[in-house]
């Protein structure tokens, strides 16, 4: 029940992270006269596009998990069978979905710091010192992905308890009899 | 037992396959003239600098995870106290070093699709087209590290598989009578 709750509030502020970010990125827009007047978003960056798609994604799954802890707490009561295939499906998807995350965060990241240390050898400009609005809040969009992720990050430890709990210490994949202990 | 021998073999994949990573990112270097004589080496490009550390630093550590997997079989019949602690500094470990190598990997791919296909917006050049050769092995190296990504993502479970199991299905945290099962 105390494990629940923990799980729950990692499912809100994990979701509340990640629709920050997607707003942060998806909000994140400058124009300045740089040579030509140019017009900056997050569009014409691959990777912060995905950045939006998958917050979004990720918050979207959380939410339905919070409703899940939610409301079915009487998840252990069902048939035992049932309940093993179900912290299996739980367990994959959390630690897809952490993967996920960390991944296109990361890609946003690297060409975050293209953006702001430029490539000397390909040529390739720094442009956050003249577009300094729109990077500090692509920054702040990264990092609390990051955060999200960190969070999503102790989750699947919650889900990996729930599945692997239920299988015996001595023998492999054996499940435990679940009556005794 | 049988589980022993799916990690050794796991184990020694992955760090096959981050060794492969490591030395093809540090012998990646094409000369040639655009414009001005250009040598390219992949110390220009940061997010593959942190890939050969992370690649070496990660292969390391699965081969030592191997050593202990092949010469310590004994490890379940320690004291049950110890066996607890080690398995939840292996799984954490396990945890880490999986994140780590997401992140610097998609780091490192991030900063190959901006060589790939520039940024108009920002008038970042595309250079593949120039350095094919060096492209094509920054690209296998990419490749090769995903797979030893995924394969020790493999191994977080059953690292988790070997904590978890020591606790009880019914109650939150606590240890299971291994009497018993």
């Amino acid at each position: 029940m105390e494990l629940q709750k923990v799980e729950a509030l990692l499912r809100v502020s994990s979701a509340l992270l990640l629709i920050s970010t997607a707003c942060l990125v998806s909000l994140d827009t400058q124009t300045k006269v740089v040579f030509v007047k140019r017009r900056i978003t997050y569009k014409q960056l691959d990777a912060f596009v995905h950045l939006v798609y998958v917050a979004s994604a990720a918050a979207a799954y959380n939410l339905l998990q919070l409703g899940r802890c939610v409301f079915s707490s009487s998840l252990k009561e069902k048939s035992n069978k049932s309940y093993r295939y179900l912290a299996w499906v739980f367990y994959l998807l959390d630690q897809m979905v952490v993967y996920i995350t960390f991944i296109t965060n990361s890609a946003a990241t690297e060409q975050a710091i293209i953006a702001l240390n430029g490539a000397k050898v390909f040529q390739w400009m720094k442009w956050c010192s003249k577009f300094s609005r729109f990077c500090f809040q692509a920054g702040g969009a990264v990092v609390s992905a990051y955060l999200a992720s960190a969070l999503m990050a102790l989750l699947t430890f919650i889900s990996a308890f729930h599945l692997f709990r239920l299988y015996s210490p001595k023998s492999f994949l054996r499940l435990k009899n679940t009556q005794v202990n």
